[in-house]
């Protein structure tokens, strides 16, 4: 609608300018270091969103980092969307293979550079300009709830609990969230779902104390030897994952929908030359677009042991330890994937050895069905501003949260992304693009129009 | 001798006083944050040795640290020992795992606990102890010449060079160190060998920045996985080491020398208990005492790659790192082993990654005869003090600069060590026992004596 085009284009310097100063807090969940900037964040994401027309907008404290609850009634009759994103980033480490700041963002090209930019600060902010839009030019088309976290990234375990006991306040017909990335802006796409997660870290211990490697090498075992024979071994020769009952609940996909998925413009070669690598991996008998869509996978995230400094120290250590998560598929469930884990691991460490192994976090796997109604409307709300119907594509990312959404509060999640595979998340220079931004602000008033237009899902 | 034990009863307090301002030195050679100290402390050991009577006293720069230089001709007629140590010590982490300061020495128990206590401050300074004994009571029986190095945790490179440039001047008959343990002050034993080392850093690299676990995890070989698996194939199930040609010029002991080894005490139940594990490992077919004598290793000295932190992080990381050293016995050569390392590990890298392989540094194994005068002369000087002869045995650590004496000097070195394997070397809460130290001054002088009088081996 051109209203909305016109206070768009009268405002855009503005709505960036307040991405960038929120962009500027580090609220990094994972480090407790960084606990009072995550506090701050959410009193800022509070005062944005009253800015914006939000009403009962509050800071809800948790065990952990707060929640930012707020909404914008204007009829219980007409349609709700609950509104979920995080303000929370991840660690913004290793520091020196930043061009700039992490929370210094800059804009270089197209684009802004800082941590949070796409995951999950630039993302969520658009649709806090979107409710400004549709508030100040009264063409708000349904009710809004609001509900912005700070532990997406260190699993929403605080969040669970929160939506568990709020279910009266949360009830809506449809979770939003841009928290995903599309194809590209040419290539508009909409995730049908995401992969779950199962997050553990296992430490290895070999004698009481280091040890010299040459008073005792040869007749101890080396912790960090073990270790790497464990990780070796849960991948065969085909990569596919050796802990006993992992594939049993996972869902295979009918020739017609591989091939559906397979049909999503692709460009190997240009994928390997992004990434800098001679030749793709990955399990046997699968594509890429599969491999990261639709089948689990196990990860090194870090391992570490011993002597990693300057120079050499002959060390036998005493222990070694690493980060190991899995990318979760329909049916599998987070939890007994995390179990079948522990007891695989603790089955295959020999006695020259102690293990321990503990779980971080997890998630189930989700999937939004292409015919709900609020898909439509998101298709729809796409094609109105990108020109073109977005391609359906599976998501290889996690939001573990969705699938607790639907258990808890009976709700389908529409995973509405303006990112890119290329926004570097997680990475060092992690950027978002500034027409990915707008796009977005331009894009979402169209889905909540044509949600309260294709009508009340539930009641 | 009367003489010497009246003096070192009037003086061990003031020596072990001096010891300890010793080891407040952090003379780390591995880290460059210590450059300075390592400095400080080649001035105060050229201080201590011209104190003790020695001559001629010099620091004399390297290209790295410095070595001091000094000597006592009492007749040119008489054998010539040369005393061999190092003021440089490890580096001290982790410094969590300490019960007191590395570098604020304590007296508990009947231990001196600092770095460098037994590896090898407290050990070289005997040498300069029992030199003072030996002038202040004019009883010197031979000519000494005493060469204390800043590198030889670090691999003694810049040492070789100053020996090959200096070869007049370290002219002798024997070389003595004392770097080294004994079996116990009740079974003393006597080092006929030590193992050669070769120290590899490996860098295995994936995709050219860290990526999201999620959006490409699965489609791109993991760094931290493929290292693992590639240091997992180096040993097979019988923990042999997979390199082809590792084992070609290692030389098979006969039955009657393995027996001998074999003969020397060890409690296999005791050993398990200190070092806190439940099974021994090591290469099928050997004993606990040949693993860590006659037969080569290869170690994990330190691992590291990915989000190491607090908390979690879903990160497929770009580059994973090992530093990874091999202990080698007779006859192998460590620049023919550190070769066949690299070609291997770059043959057996997939194609998927990209590695790079570094030599930090080297040694060749080295052998003494058990019929050498020199070697009897120790024998006859641990007899005295100790009562009974020594065991000889094979050691497992490395000084790597004793091939290149024989190289370049002509010249055996007697391992005459006083240390216990229970020193913790390397490790945090490194000891020495007082009645090692006094013992191995008590007994210097005697090995100088016997020395003298069994005559001159080389003219």
């Amino acid at each position: 609608m051109q209203v909305w085009k016109d206070y768009q284009a009268k405002n855009k310097d503005r709505f960036l300018e307040e991405l960038l100063s929120l962009l500027r807090i580090p609220s990094v969940s994972a480090d407790s270091r960084f606990a009072a900037d995550v506090k701050t964040c959410a009193e800022e994401v509070k005062k944005r969103l009253e800015e914006a027309g939000a009403e009962n907008v509050e800071v809800c404290p948790t065990a952990g980092h707060p929640i930012v609850y707020g909404e914008k009634i204007i009829n219980p009759a007409l349609p709700t969307v609950l509104v979920y994103g995080h303000y929370d980033v991840q660690p913004a480490d290793p520091l020196e293979l930043w061009d700039s700041g992490p929370f210094e963002p800059v804009i270089k090209g197209d684009n802004i550079y800082a941590r949070g930019s796409a995951d999950d600060k630039g993302q969520f902010y658009m649709h806090v300009k979107a409710l400004e839009i549709m508030t100040k030019t009264d063409t708000l088309p349904c009710n809004l709830k609001f509900m912005i976290e700070g532990e997406e990234e260190v699993g929403s375990s605080n969040l669970g609990i929160f939506v568990k006991a709020n279910k009266e306040k949360l009830k809506a017909d449809v979770v939003l969230i841009s928290d995903t990335s599309m194809i590209s802006l040419q290539d508009p796409s909409l995730d049908t779902g995401l992969r779950g997660l199962s997050y553990m870290e296992v430490e290895v211990t070999g004698p009481n104390r280091d040890l010299h490697s040459g008073v005792y090498g040869g007749a101890v075992a080396n912790p960090a030897t073990i270790l790497c024979q464990l990780i070796a071994s849960m991948h065969d020769e085909n990569n596919h994952i050796t802990i006993p009952g992992f594939y049993d609940k996972v869902q295979d996909l009918s020739k017609e929908e591989r091939k559906a998925l397979n049909d999503a413009p692709f460009d190997e070669a240009e994928y390997k030359k992004d990434l800098g690598v001679d030749e793709l991996w990955g399990e046997k008998g699968y594509s890429t677009i599969e491999r990261t869509g639709i089948r689990p996978t196990l990860e090194v995230n870090g391992i570490w042991g011993g002597y990693t400094g300057e120079g050499s120290k002959t060390v036998l250590p005493s222990k070694a330890f690493a980060k190991i998560s899995m990318r979760l598929v329909p049916n599998q469930d987070w939890i007994e994937i995390s179990e079948l884990f522990k007891n695989h691991f603790e089955k295959i460490a020999p006695k020259y050895v102690k293990v321990k192994v503990t779980t971080h976090h997890g998630g189930s796997p989700y999937v939004t069905p292409t015919d709900h109604v609020a898909f439509k409307a998101a298709s729809e709300a796409i094609k109105a501003t990108f020109g073109k119907s977005p391609i359906p594509v599976r998501g290889g990312g996690s939001i573990p949260i969705v699938a607790l959404f639907e258990k808890e509060l009976g709700l389908k999640t529409i995973l509405m992304g303006f990112g890119l595979d290329s926004d570097n998340l997680h990475s060092p220079n992690e950027k978002y693009g500034l027409a990915n931004f707008y796009k977005g602000i331009e894009t979402i008033p169209y889905f909540h129009k044509y949600f309260a237009e294709l009508g009340r899902t539930s009641a």
